[in-house]
């Protein structure tokens, strides 16, 4: 589906946030990933797992039902599961077959997050992102995690907002962008499964979020995306005082990593994980306030195409410009990932 | 459809329950009733009909009109018919052709019930169900129609939760079911268009229900459902004094005869009417507070269990347990009846 | 689509109203039309203008951005349209190529409207409907934009509402009709684009509302509708005392000329736009408050309808009558338009 070939859906053999691991606790979390009901819990040694969100006997979901010590009970017919997917309990029946089971999928906590193993194939630890590399453990600077969102568009026009950062400068120009964002060229690498894109403003205006704090002088910056494919966008963007402050040049004005997880559920629905690090390490209530108009822009803008999309139907016509350069990357990475797992699929 | 073969709706050439008959008055109600529209009404002299609720000129629903008379005036450009669904005046002309008329379906008032007959073949008087048999005119329990709800799933789902009452010990535990219910063997006979199920249940503990009316000691319980196919499931719900107490022993603490009437409306959308009848001449108020939560429960959980099938798509596969006998003689047993009917559709 | 053949949606070569002009401003107003997505605005010279509504680098909805001098800039990513369409800005790359633009439509302020061209054929300004020949000129008389709504309903069942004025006897009985309306027979001229039908009820109650004037005297009326097709029906109501009140005979009690255009948005909801003009230069908020739940019936009645032909699916048969005569021609005359569109769409 758009903007991928058609029946290209989402890349499976990969590890999507599911949940910011506060989130998730002995209550019931129920998501949909990939297309298929989840339910996600910790057991009671702490350790949090996945497994299928549909009762196999009638469908119920699992996620209304409740826990009992580590098994979920179904609330309908008391049908009981461990957390390794067998059935331990059938109250109208002694005999438990060893074939009554429902799905379990790897899950592992790494840094703020659950992540999540979808795929057929092994799930591989090898290609959890590095929270170095992402910058989590980034010295002076502390991770909160913000924003758990529902979105209803398909999850590629998130990535898109995300490989395209040019739109700082016009679906954010009140609060954190300015024409700077669209007018710099963009330094973009790849990786085998990253995707890396800089963009250094020399003596700039200050964005007029740093304006309303009080900055006045020009300012240096960076801002850019690395995408871990097929599920993680981690940010940076860091304001330093200007060469024309002899003074305190290159003194740091806001550094932060801003952390952007984005899981596809239905083919027309997304969940949005967003968190961030900044230099304070009390921030998190004053950034979910300042951020939260935000990243209500982009799903705004995400949310109108999907509904454009689905206005003009199929595959519309787009016309491409130098700064979707990145974008397209990121698209024909994913687009290559889920060809290479179809290929596979017919081998096997 | 699920649970059916894939073409099967429902059984057509049979009664349905259309409404309570307390709730058919002078007013028009509008159904839709396997997928038709239809709209109820009492003529001047007290008898209930059922007619075909769209207007053949433009459309319009009838249910949306006006009575004149006996006559369902039409509120769009004032066609008329009768009860009878012939055409009774055009306004816009002299002559009204013979041709000119809306369907017509037998309604038969029957216990509490109005019963609808949307079948091609003749309405069948003997196939509504005993008043004696289901219960209706037990000697000391009084009858109430409580609810009328369009349930957002198909029928089946509605039914399939009546077939197995193993879930009044997980989805009712706060109310009228213990463990018992799922662990208790059940009796199963099978008759023409009849299934009987029956648990019985000795020596137990009071529901919650029961205990907190007061109720200590040891219960004995009949728990039953008479499914007379394809819409009424008629119930039984009696405790009584266990043999533990010598003084009491079979005094009735509490008798009742639930009847749910499931009426398919759309193929994912469905009527449910419940009534019950108790001891008490006066419980209409009280059955209806003690007895919304239960319901609500029931539909909670075939809502989302529709859904669950929207999401995963199709048929899904199921894992039966033994205490799915008699929902799979109930499936079986209805789509029998579809097979019979598609066969002499066919010949015909 | 119904009532039309299969694969006929709408006429697309003609004008259609897509605004009240006093709508339009500085305020970007967003529309779908005929299945598009259109944005209408005014110029700093004040001229208005309809361009499309969709940017062909992401699709994001035009009407969500804004207005720099007599450009859009796109909310998403800056890039800038003029009212030609062409792009006149792409913030991230100094060259901006021809090829990079948006569709334009002809937009034409005539009357109290914005007349929009979407099709493919040339904009023929004689097309549009006269003012004089739909009354909006008549001395004496003070046309005022009352209305705007978006109807879920597809726009043929709005046209029929008009094509048949003898609903006005029931669905406006509380208002605005008489028995009257669908006795009186009709005379109907058809014309190349136009068709005409009249009413001349003599010697009549008065309306209801006529009746809530004070008017208590027989009343002669003059009740009409003229389709200018595809897109406005242009009505009159005159009414005049009767010949049995031989001192004021003829004298003007109330005389009327509503505007009905209806402009199809999508195959399944449509643009109402309606006004009227009246004796009283200074009526709008008089008529709006009379006349709003007038026409809130036929919205009710046509999005009723909508429902049931959704519900009953394809192309339900219907039961004409006489005083179909008018709608009958209404619809072939349009079917006629688009069969002739289609056939010249197959040559080129």
């Amino acid at each position: 589906m758009y903007p991928f070939r058609e029946g290209s859906f989402a890349v499976r053999n990969a590890w999507y946030v599911a949940a910011f691991a506060r989130d998730v606790g002995r209550a019931l979390v129920s998501r949909i990933i990939l297309n298929q009901p989840v339910v996600l819990y910790r057991k009671e040694d702490g350790v949090a797992v996945a497994v299928g969100g549909r009762c196999p006997h009638r469908h119920f979901p699992l996620g209304a039902s409740c826990l009992r010590g580590d098994t979920i009970v179904c609330g309908y017919h008391g049908i009981a599961f461990g957390a390794d997917g067998a059935c331990v309990d059938i109250p109208a029946q002694a005999h438990v077959p060893r074939s009554y089971r429902i799905p379990t999928y790897p899950l592992v906590e790494h840094g703020m997050w659950l992540w999540i193993w979808m795929g057929d194939a092994a799930a591989n630890p090898a290609l959890l992102p590095d929270l170095d590399d992402i910058g989590f453990t980034t010295p002076g600077l502390y991770p909160e995690p913000l924003f758990t969102h529902e979105v209803a568009c398909r999850y590629q026009l998130l990535n898109d907002n995300l490989l395209d950062l040019s739109h700082l400068a016009f679906l954010h120009s009140s609060s954190i962008g300015t024409i700077e964002n669209a007018r710099t060229p963009e330094t973009v690498t790849q990786e085998p499964r990253v995707l890396r894109s800089r963009r250094y403003i020399r003596d700039c205006e200050p964005t007029p979020a740093m304006a309303r704090r009080g900055v006045t002088g020009l300012v240096d910056q960076v801002v850019g995306m690395d995408f871990h494919l097929p599920g993680l966008h981690a940010g940076i963007g860091d304001h330093f005082v200007a060469t024309g402050d002899a003074e305190s040049w290159g003194e740091p004005l806001a550094r932060s990593r801003p952390f952007h997880a984005i899981t596809p559920s239905t083919p027309t629905s997304t969940y949005y994980f967003f968190g961030i690090a900044t230099m304070d390490p009390d921030h998190a209530e004053r950034s979910a306030k300042f951020l939260a108009p935000v990243i209500d822009e982009d799903i705004f803008a995400s949310v109108e195409i999907e509904k454009m999309i689905a206005l003009v139907g199929g595959n519309p016509p787009e016309l491409m410009i130098k700064s979707d350069h990145n974008a397209v990357l990121g698209r024909r990475m994913l687009q290559a990932m889920m060809d290479a797992e179809a290929r596979e699929a017919a081998t096997a």
